[in-house]
């Protein structure tokens, strides 16, 4: 890291001054039933609710914003198929920057429609010729694009930070919060808010028991790697932590824990039939963790619910548990 | 109607101050896709975040918290299957009344459950054998209890219209405000509070096309039924309007319309796939008679989301589509 924890708190305040009036506040819900099953007092930062149906777009904003007129003029690109590829499309349209987005050309139709819809340039590959890193680097070389990749960037990092920020902003100090991971952009971002708020509050990254990289990365301090994880969690399918994002988790986060499937699928059932919302398996990893003992609630306990974006039949083999 | 529209409006105003700190004051959710898609300003009032899941807390718990203490000594009783019935069973426990509920005995499962959670006795009877309402009265006969009834008494209506005192209070001056009608208390109460903040207010009720009892009832100022309608929605399954619900849709609501089966699942599923949240069948009626077009939005638009008590299976069917 080339900044200390003070300057790091600071970019994600000046994070939020960006955000401000273009990212949704979003509400913090709160249960009487989870609360007596927990023993604990548990706030649920609503992010399912955010644009775009993630905390995705916060990151993806603030790094947008803070390119020069020239990088602006000249494009965005990024590799992912899934909700940054949306942050970053409807990012582009709000503060007129052409984007383009590079994905698999076996990704669900749903995804590639939804980010055209947002007026991004979709160009697919084929995953089993090229990596998509290879292809963005020939774009930005050929055609003068900025590359805003999904979590490995410090600005993507200081804009998922203002989910814990706010959070802490709307409920106070809080003992304890959880947040998932995948390639650690949101863990490292709220855990550098959450300590920059109160140094004391323990801060827990959560996993699925089957894409544990970043656990296993976590307690051997080395870089580890998980390939193409059949979980639920799709969010969380990514190969291991970034250069930037794996010190500052180390740094930061306090433990990491991780889930079973069926944890993940309960926290679902949970969260749509007690307190009527919508939450993606990749959102429920942090209240996966305690309803499971993962990680035992205690105190004043911040959970981020990172995103909505659940497809039909996914929700349905869910339900039917 | 006894009553003059400014006393029936400061019954709920009175309602309101009685369920200060005991009802959540529910959230108001906006959409920008929602409102591009309508051309106007739509505020959907989420009770589906109330307590049991359901606006129906409100009306069960001010006419409950109005007995005398001879009253809530005998205990109260009721007749409902769905939501009501849970409602009567948390306000028993909030105010220490012992509460049975006439449930028949073809009721699902779940729902028996639920109740029975909140402490209440469940009473089953054979619905090809004796009438529900011909069991409670045997019950309030013998054993003294006061009756609650789902709907058709003016304590339930006057605690359900708070819903759109607070919805206005929380939004301002609205063009125009619809809600689902089943037994129409939900409908009558929200209408009065609607009329007594702004006279004009348009106010239309929602039933499914299969269940149109109410828009028949209001259209031919003569009381219409409908047996066992196999609408989705089953919130509004009821048989009629009530002696007193009754003349208050007629003097209070502009207009009643009807909705499709498809468009009813289709508002839940934009429910669940763009809002995030989980709203059921009966609760989604005024929005699916927007999104129609059978109601054209305009202006400020309030509606009301009356529950989010839907089963998995239901659910399930919905989302295939």
């Amino acid at each position: 890291m080339n900044q200390t924890p003070e300057e790091l708190f600071a970019m994600v305040k000046d994070a939020a001054g960006r955000l401000r009036g273009v990212a949704h506040v979003t509400p913090v819900m709160t249960s009487r039933t989870l609360n007596e099953r927990l023993n604990a007092e548990v706030f649920l930062k609503c992010e399912n609710f955010q644009r775009i149906g993630a905390f995705k777009f916060r990151g993806a904003y603030n790094a947008m914003s803070r390119l020069s007129a020239e990088e602006r003029a000249r494009g965005v690109l990024t590799f992912s198929s899934g909700n940054h590829a949306q942050a970053v499309a409807l990012t582009g349209r709000l503060l007129g920057i052409r984007t383009a987005v590079v994905m698999p050309c076996d990704a669900p139709v749903i995804k590639r429609e939804a980010t055209q819809a947002y007026g991004a340039t979709v160009i697919s590959y084929d995953p089993q010729e090229r990596s998509r890193e290879e292809i963005a680097r020939e774009l930005q070389q050929r055609q003068g694009f900025t590359l805003i990749p999904p979590y490995d960037h410090i600005d993507v990092v200081a804009g998922q930070g203002t989910a814990a920020l706010e959070l802490g902003e709307q409920t106070g100090r809080l003992d304890m919060l959880l947040a998932p991971c995948g390639g650690g952009g949101l863990l490292s971002g709220c855990a550098i808010a959450a300590k920059g708020m109160n140094p004391g509050c323990t801060v827990i990254g959560v996993e699925p028991e089957l894409a544990d990289d970043a656990t296993r990365s976590f307690y051997s301090k080395t870089l580890q790697t998980v390939k193409n994880p059949p979980t639920i969690a799709d969010g969380t399918r990514t190969p291991c932590l970034g250069k930037i994002t794996f010190p500052l988790v180390l740094g930061f986060v306090d433990a990491m824990k991780t889930v079973s499937e069926e944890a993940i699928q309960e926290a679902v059932r949970v969260l749509f039939f007690r307190l009527k919302i919508v939450v993606e398996p990749s959102g429920v990893l942090g209240l996966a963790a305690l309803l499971s003992g993962r990680a035992p609630a205690k105190g004043r306990v911040g959970v981020i619910l990172s995103g909505g974006n659940i497809d039909g039949p996914t929700m349905q083999r869910i339900l039917t548990g």
